[in-house]
């Protein structure tokens, strides 16, 4: 086994291979633009991991790697429109740099080539792979479609979150392994429990980026600390002081939200107080916590070697900066 | 074999069972929307009729019909977004109707509803059908690309035209008929000489398109008659006067097309005339002949019997209006 820069390495290796010129220039070159804005590739690597986990040769996995990075990478591309947003990982977004269409076209044309990349694969795997993808890709569509709907609505329960962040980022997460299971041609019982293990992963590490986005520390979290309290996000943290905290508590939290007057340092700072006050904080990590045990647990009804087991959950030990 | 109408009809009937209340509702809500829109549903209906053609059931066919009219309807929600278009078949186009966001997730969704609809066949068919399906719909998404690139280019030549239309319309056409033989398993040579065939009437199509823009019956075109004109399209048409023109009358064709004193009428009644007497007009039909006669050659290869290759032409000259 391999450590997660060596997997990166090989995965980057191979992806330049895949964004070479192509004609029409103006549908391949933002493709190309987005693949190489950086990024840590987490994704592929869990496809490669996995794979490697289950008895299979990275390389054997890397054209299903490479489907769920450029399925990711046009989901970016596609939600930035919808969002408004200039920039991604500090560099313009696709439709910012060239513009409206050619954001749309060529976040079309990388759902087709992520498909297209199953095609080396044997009927039956591919086919595996396929409906994998389909169903998923589907599944993030409806969570950010939630996600959408759910920004004009004042009556969002916490069960309704936990489904919109598992279909909107946790089961790319679980399909990206799965997918390394598939290739690897691993039991039908431990394709569906590595499937779960990344899914519970995958909703542990947003409700952790929920958290963090407030009580992270600026230094190492990457984006601005309060970020989605200024965007009045209705985050876990959002929602879980509507359901844990004191009537005075709940009509701050609307205050402090829709206030005028307040200073972004203000309102970032009321707005914590009260996730803390209410309870909330404790509760998300708590949260947190339990998605994370759930996909341990998970680990252990998997078929696979105690020290493969062990490389596992280090891996999703490391994802939630626990660094044990 | 049955009447282009039966097709029709079993097809919608068919169609009406994909289009049920799901959640989230307004992602699904608009895709019914727009597939319940209507139109002559030439693509699945060919689909149908080549999958009888070459001894298979319809029924069979239904799933990879469907499939067809998904993706072009896709197509359409993503294109009248970038043609900035208000109206599809006489009613507000999804993004009218709607939003921008809402145009472009559900047209994300059809395209990956329409590879789902391939995932009741068995593996060496599904990937056949989801193959030749990526290859085409990259291709459309080119051609669409190379349509964008064309506005703002005046140095267009006539094979790059009419490669652009080749990928925006006739690949799809061709891609409906080898579909339809894929599923009842014709043989490799008959699949590939039922989609030339489609390509070839596709081409012929759209070349007959832009001639009926300017010339056709405005009592049965269906479309305003010197649309094309007006929105300053280089068509065939317009490309073929460029190339077969005297120099006056590729000036004229310019000054007219740019003029900004000529009433519409006025514009449109000028352009024509310059798109008779530089020969375009009769290049044009000539062009359309050509392709419709390249497509019933191909006929002549296949692998059927005589009354199949009858129908088959039959339909072919039906669409080109020429009811023999």
């Amino acid at each position: 086994m391999q450590h997660i820069e060596q997997y990166q390495k090989s995965f980057i290796t191979y992806m330049e291979g895949f964004t070479t010129d192509k004609e029409p220039n103006n549908l391949y070159q933002p493709i190309n633009y987005i693949l190489k804005l950086g990024g840590k590739r987490l994704r592929p690597v869990l496809t490669l991991m996995t794979a490697e986990v289950f008895g299979s040769n990275i390389n054997e996995a890397m054209d299903a790697a490479l489907s769920v990075e450029v399925f990711h990478n046009f989901s970016l591309v596609h939600d930035d429109i919808m969002d408004d947003a200039p920039l991604r990982r500090g560099k313009e977004t696709v439709h910012e740099k060239w513009d409206l269409n050619t954001g749309i076209l060529s976040g079309d044309a990388m759902l087709i080539l992520a498909y297209q990349l199953f095609e080396n694969y044997e009927p039956k795997t591919f086919q595996a792979l396929a409906k994998l993808f389909s169903k998923t890709a589907l599944e993030v569509c409806e969570g950010q479609q939630y996600d959408i709907d759910f920004e004009t609505r004042n009556d969002v329960a916490i069960p309704e979150y936990l489904k919109m962040i598992e279909y909107k980022t946790a089961v790319l997460v679980g399909a990206a392994m799965k997918m390394g299971a598939i290739v690897a041609e691993a039991s039908n019982e431990n394709q569906d429990a590595i499937y779960d293990f990344g899914r519970y992963l995958g909703i542990a590490f947003q409700l952790q980026d929920d958290y963090l986005d407030a009580f992270g520390n600026p230094e190492t979290f990457g984006k601005q600390v309060g970020g989605d309290i200024l965007e009045n996000k209705k985050t876990y943290l959002y929602l879980k002081t509507l359901e844990l905290g004191t009537e005075t508590e709940k009509v701050n939290l609307i205050e402090f939200m829709n206030s005028d007057t307040l200073s972004n340092d203000a309102k970032v700072k009321q707005v914590k107080t009260v996730f803390k006050t209410s309870g909330a904080a404790e509760a998300t990590q708590l949260a947190v916590k339990g998605y994370t045990n759930k996909a341990f647990e998970i680990l252990k009804t998997l078929n696979i070697s105690e020290d493969k087991k062990q490389l596992l959950r280090a891996f999703g030990e490391q994802l939630m900066n626990r660094n044990v």
